[in-house]
């Protein structure tokens, strides 16, 4: 059975969209698409304003109840069927954010069980077969593995890697 | 420059010290040498004990204040400036441990940083070409990788892989 690598934040859960929910509140409004485009969060903000996103990230219960992608439940649950599933989140700049996740895990996800799930700082440890995640610095290590970069309004204008838009396409290409 | 994983309990920490501490606490002693010679130390003890066991290492603080093996910091100092160093854990059974783990390491290894650290359940996902760990399973995974059973109570008995009995070994197998 080959092994799958899955991240979390901006590719099973809506983490883009829960900062911006906490930004808007923050500071009056929510960034739009057209200043999201093609930039991480924390470039499109005022730099004096980045910190301030770096000390709400790490805040407990941050990580705790972010929404899932549509169909990304259904069909988590078939690849794992399917494939040796691993969640691997580069967590640990947020140590706050370690239990969250597990937790997030386990109630969103409760076919998974703890053994699938790998929290580090750097995905460079990490080897398996394909791995879907937002961020392709993450495939450059891989040995001959599939990778699949998970559409993210930081990722947009990059060509270098096979794209999956939502997770009814993963199901397209991996089911 | 290679890779190199290191484990935590009973490897870089004395678990199998603390666990005994509190069995002594707890039941009125400690086990013994030949009590846990070539066991684990939830195999050593009465059935009926085995659950406190478990509940006690999901203890939050448990793993936060564990000691370090003699030598462990400053060889591990050394192996940091000549290989790529990841302290890769199987902690996942116990969520309580995540964030005493990674205070742990930034308390007692302050020159290691959180890109460094990869908390999982079970380490198949795991590739790198050296790793240290007193649980030979974590290596049968390992593609052409130098591996090195750190020595606990429950491996004694292992005769599979090279072996080192504490930090000075390492030092002078990997130095």
């Amino acid at each position: 059975m080959l092994t799958l690598a899955i991240d979390m934040d901006e590719t099973m859960a809506d983490t883009a969209r829960e900062i911006n929910l906490w930004y808007e509140r923050e500071f009056g409004r929510a960034l739009t698409e057209e200043e999201l485009h093609a930039k991480e969060f924390k470039n499109a903000v005022p730099p004096d304003r980045t910190g301030a996103i770096k000390r709400y990230l790490n805040t407990p219960g941050f990580f705790r109840h972010l929404e899932t992608y549509p169909d990304a439940v259904e069909v988590v649950r078939e690849l794992n069927r399917h494939y040796r599933v691993f969640i691997v989140s580069a967590a640990m700049e947020f140590p706050n954010s370690l239990k969250d996740k597990t937790e997030w895990l386990d109630e969103y996800f409760p076919f998974l069980n703890w053994r699938q799930y790998c929290l580090c700082g750097d995905k460079s440890v990490v080897q398996t077969d394909l791995m879907i995640d937002d961020r392709s610095r993450n495939f450059t290590h891989l040995k001959g593995a599939k990778t699949y970069l998970y559409t993210a309004h930081h990722n947009v204008l990059e060509t270098d890697y096979e794209r999956v838009n939502n997770w009814h396409e993963v199901a397209t290409k991996l089911l």
